[in-house]
Protein backbone atom coordinates (compact mmCIF):
# COMPACT_ATOMS: atom_id res chain seq x y z
CA UNK A 1 0.00 0.00 0.00
CA UNK A 2 2.84 2.36 0.44
CA UNK A 3 3.77 2.33 -2.91
CA UNK A 4 0.20 3.60 -4.09
CA UNK A 5 0.54 7.49 -5.64
CA UNK A 6 -0.34 10.60 -3.63
CA UNK A 7 -2.52 12.27 -5.95
CA UNK A 8 -3.70 15.57 -5.13
CA UNK A 9 -7.43 16.77 -6.01
CA UNK A 10 -8.30 20.45 -6.31
CA UNK A 11 -10.41 22.33 -8.77
CA UNK A 12 -12.01 26.39 -8.92
CA UNK A 13 -16.00 25.71 -8.32
CA UNK A 14 -15.56 25.08 -4.88
CA UNK A 15 -14.68 21.90 -2.45
CA UNK A 16 -18.92 20.99 -2.81
CA UNK A 17 -18.91 21.06 -6.97
CA UNK A 18 -20.24 17.58 -8.32
CA UNK A 19 -17.18 17.80 -10.56
CA UNK A 20 -14.88 17.77 -7.72
CA UNK A 21 -16.54 14.35 -6.24
CA UNK A 22 -16.41 12.91 -9.18
CA UNK A 23 -12.95 13.00 -9.78
CA UNK A 24 -12.03 12.14 -5.98
CA UNK A 25 -13.87 9.13 -6.85
CA UNK A 26 -11.90 8.09 -9.52
CA UNK A 27 -8.39 9.20 -8.35
CA UNK A 28 -8.88 6.81 -5.59
CA UNK A 29 -8.70 4.03 -8.08
CA UNK A 30 -5.30 4.77 -8.70
CA UNK A 31 -3.82 6.11 -5.38
CA UNK A 32 -4.09 7.64 -1.66
CA UNK A 33 -5.92 10.90 -2.17
CA UNK A 34 -6.04 14.34 -0.20
CA UNK A 35 -8.14 16.52 -1.36
CA UNK A 36 -7.30 20.54 -1.19
CA UNK A 37 -10.07 22.97 -3.06
CA UNK A 38 -11.28 26.23 -2.71
CA UNK A 39 -13.67 27.12 0.03
CA UNK A 40 -16.08 28.97 -2.60
CA UNK A 41 -15.98 29.12 -6.19
CA UNK A 42 -13.44 30.44 -7.84
CA UNK A 43 -14.06 30.21 -11.62
CA UNK A 44 -11.90 32.70 -13.74
CA UNK A 45 -9.66 33.42 -10.75
CA UNK A 46 -6.75 32.29 -13.43
CA UNK A 47 -3.09 32.61 -11.81
CA UNK A 48 -3.92 34.62 -9.12
CA UNK A 49 -2.56 33.96 -5.94
CA UNK A 50 -3.47 36.26 -2.28
CA UNK A 51 -0.99 38.12 -1.09
CA UNK A 52 -2.43 41.10 0.46
CA UNK A 53 -5.13 39.34 2.76
CA UNK A 54 -4.76 35.84 4.78
CA UNK A 55 -5.91 32.57 4.27
CA UNK A 56 -7.61 30.01 6.08
CA UNK A 57 -7.64 26.19 6.31
CA UNK A 58 -10.63 23.99 7.06
CA UNK A 59 -10.35 20.27 7.60
CA UNK A 60 -13.14 18.54 6.01
CA UNK A 61 -14.40 14.98 6.83
CA UNK A 62 -17.04 13.97 4.46
CA UNK A 63 -15.39 11.14 2.54
CA UNK A 64 -13.30 8.00 4.62
CA UNK A 65 -11.85 6.60 1.81
CA UNK A 66 -10.01 10.03 1.28
CA UNK A 67 -6.59 10.39 2.90
CA UNK A 68 -7.13 14.52 4.01
CA UNK A 69 -9.79 16.73 2.81
CA UNK A 70 -9.20 20.47 3.20
CA UNK A 71 -10.93 23.79 1.60
CA UNK A 72 -8.85 26.88 1.72
CA UNK A 73 -10.18 30.21 1.61
CA UNK A 74 -7.55 31.17 -1.43
CA UNK A 75 -7.42 30.50 -5.11
CA UNK A 76 -6.88 27.42 -6.52
CA UNK A 77 -3.49 28.29 -7.19
CA UNK A 78 -3.01 29.09 -3.30
CA UNK A 79 -4.54 25.35 -3.07
CA UNK A 80 -1.46 23.68 -4.35
CA UNK A 81 1.08 25.98 -2.74
CA UNK A 82 -0.56 25.18 0.79
CA UNK A 83 -1.09 21.50 -0.69
CA UNK A 84 2.32 21.11 -1.21
CA UNK A 85 4.16 23.76 0.97
CA UNK A 86 1.98 23.41 4.20
CA UNK A 87 0.13 20.65 4.55
CA UNK A 88 1.73 17.69 2.43
CA UNK A 89 5.08 15.62 4.05
CA UNK A 90 5.64 14.49 0.66
CA UNK A 91 5.72 15.72 -2.71
CA UNK A 92 2.49 14.41 -4.66
CA UNK A 93 2.94 11.78 -7.43
CA UNK A 94 -0.03 13.24 -9.36
CA UNK A 95 -2.67 16.53 -9.42
CA UNK A 96 -5.74 16.23 -10.74
CA UNK A 97 -7.80 19.43 -11.31
CA UNK A 98 -11.55 19.58 -11.68
CA UNK A 99 -13.74 18.27 -13.23
CA UNK A 100 -14.79 21.81 -14.27
CA UNK A 101 -17.93 22.49 -14.80
CA UNK A 102 -17.63 24.35 -18.25
CA UNK A 103 -14.98 24.03 -21.15
CA UNK A 104 -11.14 25.13 -20.84
CA UNK A 105 -10.39 24.86 -24.20
CA UNK A 106 -8.47 27.39 -26.15
CA UNK A 107 -7.43 30.80 -25.00
CA UNK A 108 -9.96 29.93 -22.00
CA UNK A 109 -6.75 28.05 -19.96
CA UNK A 110 -5.55 31.38 -19.27
CA UNK A 111 -8.76 32.57 -17.43
CA UNK A 112 -9.44 29.20 -15.70
CA UNK A 113 -8.54 28.51 -12.23
CA UNK A 114 -9.04 25.15 -12.75
CA UNK A 115 -6.13 24.99 -15.35
CA UNK A 116 -3.84 27.64 -13.26
CA UNK A 117 -4.06 25.09 -10.45
CA UNK A 118 -2.58 22.17 -12.80
CA UNK A 119 -0.38 25.12 -14.44
CA UNK A 120 1.20 25.58 -10.42
CA UNK A 121 1.48 22.00 -9.74
CA UNK A 122 3.71 21.72 -13.11
CA UNK A 123 6.10 24.63 -11.27
CA UNK A 124 6.01 22.69 -8.79
CA UNK A 125 7.46 19.47 -10.89
CA UNK A 126 4.09 17.26 -10.13
CA UNK A 127 2.97 16.09 -13.23
CA UNK A 128 -0.55 17.63 -13.53
CA UNK A 129 -4.08 17.08 -16.07
CA UNK A 130 -7.05 19.80 -15.73
CA UNK A 131 -9.93 18.19 -16.60
CA UNK A 132 -13.01 20.27 -17.75
CA UNK A 133 -16.28 19.26 -19.23
CA UNK A 134 -18.67 21.42 -22.01
CA UNK A 135 -20.87 21.44 -19.56
CA UNK A 136 -21.95 24.59 -17.18
CA UNK A 137 -24.34 22.97 -15.15
CA UNK A 138 -24.22 22.44 -11.65
CA UNK A 139 -26.31 19.05 -12.80
CA UNK A 140 -24.04 18.33 -15.55
CA UNK A 141 -23.45 14.26 -16.64
CA UNK A 142 -19.80 13.54 -15.75
CA UNK A 143 -20.70 9.78 -16.26
CA UNK A 144 -19.43 10.19 -19.77
CA UNK A 145 -15.66 11.20 -18.78
CA UNK A 146 -15.58 8.13 -16.03
CA UNK A 147 -13.82 6.51 -19.15
CA UNK A 148 -11.13 8.45 -20.56
CA UNK A 149 -10.39 10.06 -17.46
CA UNK A 150 -9.16 6.81 -16.19
CA UNK A 151 -7.22 6.30 -19.22
CA UNK A 152 -5.37 9.60 -19.00
CA UNK A 153 -4.55 9.30 -15.67
CA UNK A 154 -3.23 5.35 -16.48
CA UNK A 155 -0.85 7.19 -19.23
CA UNK A 156 0.72 9.74 -17.43
CA UNK A 157 1.25 7.17 -14.49
CA UNK A 158 2.42 4.61 -17.14
CA UNK A 159 4.32 6.85 -19.83
CA UNK A 160 4.36 10.39 -17.93
CA UNK A 161 3.99 14.02 -19.13
CA UNK A 162 7.17 15.55 -20.91
CA UNK A 163 9.19 18.06 -18.43
CA UNK A 164 7.47 21.44 -17.60
CA UNK A 165 4.08 20.59 -19.65
CA UNK A 166 0.93 20.00 -17.53
CA UNK A 167 -2.35 18.70 -19.29
CA UNK A 168 -5.40 20.54 -20.03
CA UNK A 169 -8.41 17.71 -20.80
CA UNK A 170 -11.67 18.81 -22.40
CA UNK A 171 -14.87 16.88 -22.91
CA UNK A 172 -17.62 17.38 -25.20
CA UNK A 173 -21.05 17.47 -24.08
CA UNK A 174 -22.30 14.60 -25.50
CA UNK A 175 -23.14 11.23 -24.66
CA UNK A 176 -20.33 8.43 -24.16
CA UNK A 177 -21.33 6.00 -26.96
CA UNK A 178 -20.96 9.29 -29.08
CA UNK A 179 -17.28 9.65 -28.23
CA UNK A 180 -14.85 8.76 -30.57
CA UNK A 181 -12.01 8.79 -28.78
CA UNK A 182 -8.94 10.99 -27.64
CA UNK A 183 -7.44 13.69 -29.64
CA UNK A 184 -3.50 15.41 -28.22
CA UNK A 185 -4.49 18.79 -29.79
CA UNK A 186 -2.89 22.50 -30.06
CA UNK A 187 -4.97 25.64 -28.22
CA UNK A 188 -7.14 27.08 -30.69
CA UNK A 189 -6.67 30.02 -31.66
CA UNK A 190 -9.87 31.79 -30.30
CA UNK A 191 -11.00 34.71 -27.86
CA UNK A 192 -14.24 36.48 -26.71
CA UNK A 193 -15.68 39.43 -27.92
CA UNK A 194 -17.15 41.07 -24.53
CA UNK A 195 -19.95 42.98 -24.19
CA UNK A 196 -20.84 45.07 -20.95
CA UNK A 197 -23.91 44.68 -19.61
CA UNK A 198 -24.71 48.25 -17.87
CA UNK A 199 -27.89 48.38 -15.52
CA UNK A 200 -28.73 50.75 -12.37
CA UNK A 201 -28.63 49.17 -8.94
CA UNK A 202 -31.92 50.37 -6.70
CA UNK A 203 -29.21 52.53 -5.39
CA UNK A 204 -28.94 54.71 -8.87
CA UNK A 205 -25.41 53.89 -9.39
CA UNK A 206 -24.35 52.72 -12.70
CA UNK A 207 -22.82 48.45 -12.67
CA UNK A 208 -21.85 45.98 -15.52
CA UNK A 209 -21.37 42.78 -16.00
CA UNK A 210 -18.94 40.95 -17.98
CA UNK A 211 -20.49 38.86 -20.70
CA UNK A 212 -19.44 38.15 -24.22
CA UNK A 213 -19.46 35.89 -26.78
CA UNK A 214 -17.14 33.34 -27.94
CA UNK A 215 -15.21 33.41 -31.24
CA UNK A 216 -13.24 30.47 -33.04
CA UNK A 217 -10.84 32.40 -35.70
CA UNK A 218 -8.95 28.96 -36.43
CA UNK A 219 -9.62 26.43 -38.96
CA UNK A 220 -7.01 24.04 -38.74
CA UNK A 221 -8.51 20.56 -37.97
CA UNK A 222 -5.68 19.72 -35.09
CA UNK A 223 -7.07 22.30 -32.28
CA UNK A 224 -9.16 21.81 -29.34
CA UNK A 225 -11.87 23.18 -30.17
CA UNK A 226 -11.96 21.15 -33.65
CA UNK A 227 -11.31 17.83 -31.87
CA UNK A 228 -14.91 19.05 -29.33
CA UNK A 229 -16.95 19.66 -31.91
CA UNK A 230 -16.34 16.42 -33.84
CA UNK A 231 -16.70 14.26 -31.08
CA UNK A 232 -13.25 14.12 -29.50
CA UNK A 233 -11.66 14.42 -25.62
CA UNK A 234 -9.22 17.21 -26.70
CA UNK A 235 -5.77 17.01 -24.76
CA UNK A 236 -3.83 20.09 -25.01
CA UNK A 237 -0.07 19.78 -23.32
CA UNK A 238 0.26 23.04 -21.73
CA UNK A 239 3.26 25.00 -21.13
CA UNK A 240 4.29 27.82 -18.32
CA UNK A 241 7.62 28.79 -20.19
CA UNK A 242 5.42 31.90 -22.10
CA UNK A 243 8.63 32.70 -24.11
CA UNK A 244 7.82 33.78 -27.78
CA UNK A 245 11.04 31.91 -28.63
CA UNK A 246 10.59 32.62 -32.03
CA UNK A 247 10.17 36.26 -31.99
CA UNK A 248 13.69 36.71 -29.49
CA UNK A 249 15.47 36.48 -33.22
CA UNK A 250 12.76 38.90 -34.89
CA UNK A 251 13.15 41.73 -32.09
CA UNK A 252 16.97 41.17 -32.31
CA UNK A 253 16.91 41.98 -36.03
CA UNK A 254 14.33 44.91 -36.45
CA UNK A 255 14.45 46.84 -33.84
CA UNK A 256 17.51 49.40 -32.48
CA UNK A 257 17.64 49.08 -29.27
CA UNK A 258 21.05 50.16 -29.17
CA UNK A 259 20.86 53.40 -30.46
CA UNK B 1 -3.17 65.52 -34.36
CA UNK B 2 -6.12 63.19 -35.29
CA UNK B 3 -2.83 61.15 -36.60
CA UNK B 4 -1.42 60.52 -32.65
CA UNK B 5 -1.64 57.36 -31.52
CA UNK B 6 -4.10 55.63 -29.34
CA UNK B 7 -2.62 54.79 -26.02
CA UNK B 8 -4.34 52.69 -23.31
CA UNK B 9 -2.70 52.65 -19.81
CA UNK B 10 -3.24 50.44 -17.43
CA UNK B 11 -1.65 48.57 -13.98
CA UNK B 12 -1.82 46.33 -11.64
CA UNK B 13 -0.60 48.57 -8.60
CA UNK B 14 -4.10 50.71 -8.82
CA UNK B 15 -5.25 54.29 -9.99
CA UNK B 16 -2.63 55.92 -7.61
CA UNK B 17 0.60 54.39 -8.06
CA UNK B 18 3.39 56.56 -8.96
CA UNK B 19 4.77 53.73 -11.19
CA UNK B 20 1.20 54.42 -13.32
CA UNK B 21 1.57 58.27 -13.14
CA UNK B 22 5.43 57.85 -14.28
CA UNK B 23 3.55 55.74 -17.16
CA UNK B 24 1.13 58.00 -18.33
CA UNK B 25 3.63 60.85 -18.57
CA UNK B 26 6.03 59.02 -21.07
CA UNK B 27 3.06 58.05 -22.83
CA UNK B 28 1.74 61.67 -23.26
CA UNK B 29 4.56 61.97 -25.19
CA UNK B 30 3.79 59.53 -28.13
CA UNK B 31 -0.06 60.23 -28.47
CA UNK B 32 -3.73 60.57 -27.26
CA UNK B 33 -3.76 58.61 -23.73
CA UNK B 34 -6.22 56.99 -22.24
CA UNK B 35 -6.33 55.08 -18.49
CA UNK B 36 -8.55 52.80 -17.13
CA UNK B 37 -6.92 51.65 -14.10
CA UNK B 38 -8.29 49.36 -11.10
CA UNK B 39 -9.45 51.27 -8.04
CA UNK B 40 -7.34 49.20 -5.54
CA UNK B 41 -4.12 47.22 -5.25
CA UNK B 42 -4.34 44.12 -7.51
CA UNK B 43 -1.06 42.56 -7.46
CA UNK B 44 -0.67 38.72 -7.86
CA UNK B 45 -4.29 38.85 -9.39
CA UNK B 46 -2.76 36.72 -12.39
CA UNK B 47 -5.39 36.71 -15.68
CA UNK B 48 -7.75 36.66 -13.39
CA UNK B 49 -11.46 37.96 -14.32
CA UNK B 50 -14.70 38.89 -12.77
CA UNK B 51 -18.31 36.90 -13.24
CA UNK B 52 -19.86 36.17 -10.48
CA UNK B 53 -19.69 40.00 -9.34
CA UNK B 54 -21.03 43.67 -10.71
CA UNK B 55 -18.20 45.92 -12.03
CA UNK B 56 -17.81 49.60 -11.32
CA UNK B 57 -16.71 52.87 -13.20
CA UNK B 58 -15.35 56.05 -12.05
CA UNK B 59 -14.24 59.03 -14.23
CA UNK B 60 -11.05 60.67 -12.76
CA UNK B 61 -10.20 64.51 -13.35
CA UNK B 62 -6.96 64.49 -12.38
CA UNK B 63 -4.53 64.87 -15.36
CA UNK B 64 -6.09 67.16 -17.79
CA UNK B 65 -3.46 66.30 -20.23
CA UNK B 66 -4.79 62.66 -20.25
CA UNK B 67 -8.02 62.40 -22.77
CA UNK B 68 -9.98 60.28 -20.87
CA UNK B 69 -9.29 58.51 -16.98
CA UNK B 70 -11.73 55.67 -15.40
CA UNK B 71 -10.72 53.65 -12.47
CA UNK B 72 -12.54 49.96 -12.13
CA UNK B 73 -12.87 47.87 -9.49
CA UNK B 74 -12.34 44.72 -11.25
CA UNK B 75 -9.08 42.95 -12.04
CA UNK B 76 -6.79 44.33 -14.32
CA UNK B 77 -7.73 41.97 -17.40
CA UNK B 78 -11.23 43.21 -16.67
CA UNK B 79 -9.71 47.34 -17.22
CA UNK B 80 -8.37 46.24 -20.49
CA UNK B 81 -11.65 44.71 -21.45
CA UNK B 82 -13.71 47.47 -20.22
CA UNK B 83 -11.70 49.98 -21.99
CA UNK B 84 -11.62 47.89 -25.31
CA UNK B 85 -15.60 46.85 -25.18
CA UNK B 86 -17.51 49.42 -23.30
CA UNK B 87 -15.38 53.22 -23.18
CA UNK B 88 -13.06 53.10 -26.23
CA UNK B 89 -14.77 53.80 -29.52
CA UNK B 90 -11.86 52.78 -31.53
CA UNK B 91 -8.93 49.65 -30.41
CA UNK B 92 -6.38 51.48 -29.24
CA UNK B 93 -2.51 51.67 -31.33
CA UNK B 94 -0.58 50.16 -27.63
CA UNK B 95 -1.53 49.18 -24.88
CA UNK B 96 1.27 50.26 -21.89
CA UNK B 97 0.88 48.25 -18.38
CA UNK B 98 2.91 49.41 -15.34
CA UNK B 99 5.28 50.54 -14.59
CA UNK B 100 5.09 48.03 -11.55
CA UNK B 101 6.43 48.30 -8.18
CA UNK B 102 8.22 45.15 -8.36
CA UNK B 103 9.78 42.68 -10.79
CA UNK B 104 7.73 40.78 -12.82
CA UNK B 105 10.71 38.65 -14.34
CA UNK B 106 11.08 34.80 -15.02
CA UNK B 107 8.27 32.90 -13.78
CA UNK B 108 6.63 36.26 -12.16
CA UNK B 109 4.68 36.66 -15.60
CA UNK B 110 2.24 34.43 -15.02
CA UNK B 111 1.19 35.64 -11.57
CA UNK B 112 1.44 39.11 -12.62
CA UNK B 113 -1.78 41.31 -12.89
CA UNK B 114 0.28 44.25 -15.16
CA UNK B 115 1.82 41.46 -17.62
CA UNK B 116 -1.78 40.09 -17.63
CA UNK B 117 -3.41 43.10 -18.75
CA UNK B 118 -0.85 43.63 -21.49
CA UNK B 119 -1.33 39.91 -22.57
CA UNK B 120 -5.00 40.50 -22.42
CA UNK B 121 -4.63 43.71 -24.98
CA UNK B 122 -2.59 41.33 -27.05
CA UNK B 123 -5.68 38.74 -27.15
CA UNK B 124 -7.57 41.45 -28.20
CA UNK B 125 -4.91 41.92 -31.35
CA UNK B 126 -2.93 45.47 -29.47
CA UNK B 127 0.09 45.83 -29.64
CA UNK B 128 1.17 45.80 -25.69
CA UNK B 129 4.25 45.93 -23.17
CA UNK B 130 4.42 45.48 -19.68
CA UNK B 131 6.77 47.74 -17.77
CA UNK B 132 7.80 46.54 -14.19
CA UNK B 133 11.02 48.02 -11.78
CA UNK B 134 12.76 45.23 -9.33
CA UNK B 135 11.56 47.76 -6.18
CA UNK B 136 8.57 47.32 -3.91
CA UNK B 137 8.80 50.46 -2.86
CA UNK B 138 5.70 52.57 -3.20
CA UNK B 139 8.40 55.76 -3.12
CA UNK B 140 10.16 53.61 -6.19
CA UNK B 141 12.87 55.74 -8.44
CA UNK B 142 11.13 55.23 -11.67
CA UNK B 143 13.31 58.58 -13.01
CA UNK B 144 16.11 55.25 -14.53
CA UNK B 145 13.65 53.89 -16.37
CA UNK B 146 12.43 56.63 -18.58
CA UNK B 147 14.87 56.45 -21.40
CA UNK B 148 14.92 53.03 -22.07
CA UNK B 149 10.64 53.32 -21.87
CA UNK B 150 10.74 55.72 -24.09
CA UNK B 151 13.00 53.83 -26.76
CA UNK B 152 10.91 50.79 -26.41
CA UNK B 153 7.75 52.91 -27.14
CA UNK B 154 8.92 54.36 -30.26
CA UNK B 155 10.56 50.64 -31.40
CA UNK B 156 6.84 49.51 -31.20
CA UNK B 157 5.29 52.47 -33.18
CA UNK B 158 8.14 52.20 -35.24
CA UNK B 159 9.06 48.66 -35.88
CA UNK B 160 6.38 46.79 -34.47
CA UNK B 161 6.03 43.70 -31.91
CA UNK B 162 5.62 40.13 -34.01
CA UNK B 163 1.87 39.00 -34.12
CA UNK B 164 0.57 37.60 -31.12
CA UNK B 165 3.31 38.32 -29.06
CA UNK B 166 3.33 41.08 -25.91
CA UNK B 167 6.71 42.48 -24.42
CA UNK B 168 7.90 41.91 -20.73
CA UNK B 169 10.35 44.51 -19.98
CA UNK B 170 11.39 44.61 -16.48
CA UNK B 171 14.27 47.08 -14.60
CA UNK B 172 17.07 46.26 -12.71
CA UNK B 173 16.65 49.32 -9.41
CA UNK B 174 20.34 50.65 -10.23
CA UNK B 175 21.21 53.85 -11.40
CA UNK B 176 20.41 55.20 -15.14
CA UNK B 177 24.21 55.85 -15.58
CA UNK B 178 24.52 52.15 -14.02
CA UNK B 179 22.17 50.16 -16.99
CA UNK B 180 23.93 48.94 -19.39
CA UNK B 181 21.32 48.95 -21.76
CA UNK B 182 18.51 46.48 -23.05
CA UNK B 183 18.75 42.88 -23.86
CA UNK B 184 16.25 40.29 -25.53
CA UNK B 185 15.76 37.38 -23.19
CA UNK B 186 13.40 34.34 -22.91
CA UNK B 187 12.02 33.55 -19.23
CA UNK B 188 14.44 31.93 -17.11
CA UNK B 189 13.45 28.90 -15.35
CA UNK B 190 12.97 29.99 -12.02
CA UNK B 191 9.97 29.41 -8.92
CA UNK B 192 8.82 30.81 -5.39
CA UNK B 193 9.65 27.94 -3.02
CA UNK B 194 6.65 29.31 -0.43
CA UNK B 195 6.66 28.84 3.03
CA UNK B 196 3.46 29.61 4.67
CA UNK B 197 3.12 31.91 7.61
CA UNK B 198 1.00 30.37 10.11
CA UNK B 199 -0.16 32.53 12.69
CA UNK B 200 -3.45 32.85 15.54
CA UNK B 201 -5.99 35.33 15.23
CA UNK B 202 -7.22 37.62 18.38
CA UNK B 203 -10.28 35.66 17.68
CA UNK B 204 -8.09 32.15 18.13
CA UNK B 205 -8.65 31.35 14.72
CA UNK B 206 -5.73 30.02 12.83
CA UNK B 207 -4.69 31.61 9.61
CA UNK B 208 -1.50 31.95 6.87
CA UNK B 209 -0.03 34.57 5.10
CA UNK B 210 1.84 33.01 2.01
CA UNK B 211 5.87 34.10 1.94
CA UNK B 212 8.69 32.43 0.04
CA UNK B 213 11.92 32.47 -1.50
CA UNK B 214 12.92 33.02 -5.17
CA UNK B 215 14.85 30.71 -6.56
CA UNK B 216 16.43 30.35 -9.99
CA UNK B 217 17.41 27.21 -11.23
CA UNK B 218 18.91 28.79 -14.64
CA UNK B 219 22.40 29.46 -15.43
CA UNK B 220 21.59 30.22 -19.25
CA UNK B 221 23.13 34.36 -19.85
CA UNK B 222 19.88 34.49 -22.24
CA UNK B 223 17.43 35.07 -19.70
CA UNK B 224 15.73 37.38 -18.21
CA UNK B 225 17.50 37.12 -14.44
CA UNK B 226 20.79 37.32 -16.08
CA UNK B 227 20.20 40.36 -17.86
CA UNK B 228 18.99 42.19 -14.67
CA UNK B 229 21.31 40.37 -12.18
CA UNK B 230 24.05 42.00 -14.95
CA UNK B 231 22.82 45.53 -15.36
CA UNK B 232 20.59 45.49 -18.51
CA UNK B 233 16.59 45.99 -19.37
CA UNK B 234 15.08 42.81 -19.72
CA UNK B 235 12.78 42.35 -22.82
CA UNK B 236 10.99 38.91 -22.83
CA UNK B 237 8.82 38.87 -26.13
CA UNK B 238 5.33 36.58 -24.23
CA UNK B 239 3.00 34.49 -25.48
CA UNK B 240 -0.65 33.69 -24.81
CA UNK B 241 -0.52 29.92 -27.10
CA UNK B 242 0.42 27.81 -24.03
CA UNK B 243 0.23 25.13 -26.05
CA UNK B 244 3.54 22.92 -25.74
CA UNK B 245 4.02 22.20 -29.55
CA UNK B 246 7.13 20.02 -29.03
CA UNK B 247 4.72 17.89 -26.43
CA UNK B 248 2.20 17.11 -29.39
CA UNK B 249 4.24 14.48 -31.00
CA UNK B 250 5.60 13.05 -27.97
CA UNK B 251 2.57 12.06 -26.48
CA UNK B 252 1.17 10.90 -29.89
CA UNK B 253 4.20 8.52 -29.83
CA UNK B 254 4.49 7.14 -26.25
CA UNK B 255 0.83 7.66 -24.87
CA UNK B 256 -1.80 4.39 -25.78
CA UNK B 257 -5.14 6.10 -26.34
CA UNK B 258 -6.38 4.11 -28.12
CA UNK B 259 -6.70 0.92 -26.72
Amino acid sequence: MENRPLILVTNDDGISAPGLRMLISIAKEFGEVVVVAPDSPQSGKGHAITVSTTLYLNKIDIDPEVAMEYSCSGTPVDCVKMAVHEILKRKPDLCLSGINHGSNSSINVIYSGTMSAALEAGIEGIPAVGFSLDDFDWNADFEPTKTYIRKIIRNVLENGIPKDVVLNVNFPKIKEEEIKGIKICRQAKAMWIERFDKRTSPHNREYYWLTGEFVNYDKGEDTDEWALANGYVSVVPVQFDLTAHHAIQTLNTTWNINE
